[in-house]
């Protein structure tokens, strides 16, 4: 597939950003990423594509504009089908999706947000909360090695983007995440030995250092 | 397909619920709808097949538990392929997924919610934004019968359940969706002639009935 006729509208240091691109690379499809500048203003491309949320990852295809990562995600695995992303059987399906959506519902705005964006010292509940959601997520792991089983698929692509702020998080509550959640940090490191993850995620220092740039340009420290 | 292999944990005024049932009913599949009790107390059942949110609805296929509406809904959609709810295109299928995430994160919690649970007078932001909400939907809606095109499906099953709290929404808020959005408005009245629809919905003055015993429960009126 030629790089042309897929493009993304890009952020590094975001989680929604990297699940599309690991997609695509598990995929083996080339594409161009287009930085947006988020704070100095986004371009008409991103506003015009995105016009309900006006926030990246845009993925377009052929031109024709996709929002919202889990569904940028499961758009490529329905556009491109080989390797397959969700697993085959209907049942297995519903219970990746049920997964994906809990950690969009519950790690994304609950957990990681009640701990960075906290002014002072960060509650103990906020950080009883995130470990006690992480071991939610051990549960459905289990003894398997990937969400759905023995291959990579939709779910550990929708979770392991956010596990890049894990360092940033762990920084500014004090506790960590492998001692409390050792499973879920095996599984951790399982995936960014793959060189679709590796490539894409950043260095959990400097998204500390973005977070706490972050923190004092919204008056928090 | 007979009724024993499809159980509903239900609530009739739950539009979560009523998803489900719209859904089997185009299907043309029988089900046992077991009511849930609420205020009560939850039954085994539901606790052991939710046991993370622990709510209605759960769809049981031969005992296998399923769980959060529109994903039920995918379910019920790619295991009975016959009528399709989504639409076969992949580009398609993913601008569908789009508006239900969005009538699920926008309607319901912010604009919905704002409403019905407001403590005196409803803010005039309140329902400002309900009805933004509802003209970004009849921006989708466009000049079809149905969110996508010529037949009812997966957008249409999502937003219907939805409107038998309107009236109890306009009582509370003094305002009126025909008048301001004329076009959703006919859009509600064509899919309540539909029998998979009609047959499940609940008369809106007895939602407000309801509304109103759950404000005084709650404390807020």
């Amino acid at each position: 597939m030629s790089k042309a006729g897929l493009v993304l509208l890009d952020c590094w240091v975001s989680p929604f950003c990297m699940r599309v691109k690991i997609a695509l690379n598990e995929k083996g499809l080339q594409y161009e990423a287009r930085p947006e500048d988020l704070f100095g203003g986004k371009s008409d491309l991103l506003l015009n594509s995105n016009p309900i949320y006006k926030k990246v990852p845009v993925f377009l295809h052929d031109g024709k504009p996709l929002c919202e990562s889990s569904i940028i995600v499961a758009y490529i695995d329905e556009t491109w089908s080989s390797p397959p992303l969700l697993p085959s059987c209907s049942y297995a399906r519903a219970q990746a999706r049920f997964w994906a959506d809990y950690i969009d519902k519950k790690v994304v705005f609950d957990a990681c947000g009640n701990i960075w964006r906290s002014k002072g010292e960060v509650p103990v509940e906020a950080k009883t909360e995130f470990i006690e959601i992480l071991k939610q997520l051990e549960g459905a792991l289990g003894d398997k090695e990937y969400f759905n089983g023995d291959t990579f698929g939709f779910v550990d692509i929708v979770a392991i983007p956010l596990t890049c702020w894990f360092f940033a998080l762990e920084k500014i509550g004090g506790f960590s995440v492998a001692a409390e959640c050792p499973k879920f940090s095996s599984w951790m490191k399982r995936c960014l030995q793959r060189e679709s993850v590796a490539k894409v995620m950043p260095d959990p220092e400097k998204v500390y250092e973005f977070v706490l740039m972050f923190r004092k340009m919204q008056g928090i420290d």
